[in-house]
């Protein structure tokens, strides 16, 4: 199948792939139109503006999020504007809906400043139970998320930093276990230092992992550099412990795990026969990963994922993000932690037996529609 | 039927009255998602990143209005902010849903600044075919609509404004037809000066009706008067064209027509008995009207029309808003001008022929769900 004629076409047929559903029984009676809207609805109005917590309850809030993106930084396109981020929002809440039964709505903004992005999420949160960030572009969506997440009183959350970072650990958790490592003693580079290199340093950093080093298009990231940004001179604090300097093939000499969210190609067989025993490749990359997977087990990898469905272990978000709002909404988190984000990692590494594990099946398919619930059952406790 | 207890019940039975479908086929294979999601899904956005104007055709845009309240006129409880307002919206998304098949989602604001508002709703439009301006009050109202029509290229409209300017002018030309009196000929009252009697008073004066004299709260609107805002001195201008002064007693004698949008109980028996001959009566204060419709019809009045269900001729919105948002996305119309107000307006009064009308039904039920397709067909050449 061709994806994109077949999408093209299949997008012109529905125009668009989202709708309103009513929840209330059809409008057939006078009795049904008075209980749905006037004068019925002033007594949930006059309910709601006394207790507004009760929104949760009484109306979509408790279910719903926004999908707000300023089209910064859409897929592998770029900055290609909210239009083209429209039916990438809209593939996100079909998703959530399909795979966590969360009702989410895409915003794409006019706007790509940041100080505006802020202002308006704040202005139309009250609809909203969450937000999910999608696709703005790095550094400004550390910011944007870091300024929601303290101003707002509903969970906000970068899916691509987050959700990316979730699921890589989960993968990792898995993968560790079949190759016998502890987690505190590996070695682990992390290439690409856009939105999902940076959060995944950080919440690996948080689960335990002590020595990351982080390579950028510029090589390693270390005290030496002195052409770092800000997000990268705080990255250098707590990564690369030894200080190496020099370029991705030096990096990964004796590494156990590769993990690539950066540009296609650019790891080489040859730096996988360096890498320490049993090298773990996670090539993200998307569409065309840092290595092909045939190319990196001839050149003896012992597990190879990738973002991509037409491979063995497909690292996506889509394990992640429906059931983790799922769990947010079901108990009403008022914000995503780091502990939340490791234990839905957790949770989702153990959703498969240690039986199943394999080295060609480090995580459940993104076709499996009872991942969502397992994921949102393992925060019960967070609420 | 208790409708305020029963609406409680069901909201929180429910969880709000709307929720997202999908439209696309469900995702069960790679292939769904791949055609749904990633890849496919590039094509798309960079098709529309080329050419914006076709998101109407590929993505949700073309069928998707936003219904924007910031809570600070809702229905006849006044400010009670965005959760408040929030039932009322989602029940005017249900009703759009199902009486035009416009999918319309409720977007409720944290602020209630002017500037702030127009930015927020300039900022998400990209998302959208159309904005619903809800529940915002006056004079407030005014200046955010105008700014909004001026720049944004989708069309925008305050339905407290002009719906129910529509709906009262298509029950007034039902109304003129029964009594047989002619628009240019007649005196008309519009008693009431917020958000409904002003528009309803402008567009009734584009129409062709000559002789209105506006009432608000502290008698007759006139050249006299010192204490009038900047949109009732405008008003001036073009009302009370014999510049008469007083109470709404004194404006009501040989007046043909009575249009409230104010208060309770404040039009009495003895003032309708000074009225032209046939008075037309449209006391539309909302929940309980200007004078109830038993004492109007005993104290002389040809046709008595409310906002209420429970009684004949319920002149209410719902018979406007989901017909013309269908017919503005429809011919992808940007602006809703005057013309099509008044082509709405004869539309919805053609609707009925003639021989069913008489003074207990000058328009069709709120329940007849045909009403919408007709409304939005009598748009198609304004496209």
């Amino acid at each position: 199948m061709d994806y994109r004629e077949e999408s093209l076409k299949r997008h012109l047929e529905f125009r668009g792939k989202i709708e309103i559903k009513n929840k209330f029984p059809k409008i057939e009676t006078r009795d049904d139109l008075s209980v749905a809207y006037t004068p019925g609805v002033a007594a949930v109005s006059s309910f709601l503006a006394e207790h507004p917590d009760e929104a949760y309850n009484y109306s979509i809030k408790g279910n719903t999020i926004a999908v707000v993106s300023d089209g910064s930084a859409v897929l592998g396109l770029g900055n290609i504007g909210p239009y083209g981020a429209l039916p990438v929002m809209e593939g996100k809440a079909l998703l959530f809906k399909e795979f966590g039964d969360v009702d989410a709505y895409p915003i794409v903004l006019s706007t790509q400043d940041t100080e505006e992005i802020i202002k308006t999420v704040k202005a139309i949160a009250p609809t909203f139970g969450g937000i999910n960030l999608e696709d703005i572009s790095s550094p400004r969506c550390f910011e944007i998320e870091e300024r929601l997440v303290k101003e707002l009183d509903i969970p906000v959350f970068h899916d691509d930093q987050h959700g990316t970072a979730i699921v890589i650990l989960a993968a990792l958790i898995n993968s560790l276990k079949l190759a016998q490592k502890n987690k505190a003693e590996i070695k682990m580079v992390i290439c690409g230092s856009g939105a999902a290199g940076m959060a995944t340093t950080k919440l690996l950093l948080k689960y335990g992992i002590k020595n990351i080093v982080l390579v950028d298009s510029k090589g390693i990231v270390s005290k030496n550099r002195t052409d770092l940004n800000e997000e990268k001179i705080k990255m250098v604090a707590v990564t690369n412990p030894e200080n190496i300097n020099g370029d991705l093939a030096e990096a990964l000499k004796n590494t156990d795990v590769f993990i690539g969210v950066s540009a296609p190609n650019i790891l080489k067989p040859e730096m996988i026969k360096t890498m320490a025993d049993k090298p773990i490749v996670f090539a993200m990359a998307n569409p065309t990963p840092e290595i092909m997977p045939d190319l990196a087990k001839e050149a003896g990898a012992f597990i190879v994922g990738t973002g991509r469905s037409d491979f063995p272990n497909q690292i996506n978000n889509v394990l992640v993000f429906p059931g983790l709002f799922r769990g947010v909404l079901d108990n009403k988190i008022k914000v995503i932690t780091d502990e939340i984000k490791i234990a839905t990692a957790e949770t989702l590494a153990s959703y498969l037996p240690e039986s199943e594990l394999s080295p060609e099946k480090i995580l459940p398919s993104v076709l499996d529609k009872q991942v969502g619930r397992a994921v949102a059952d393992g925060l019960v406790n967070f609420g």
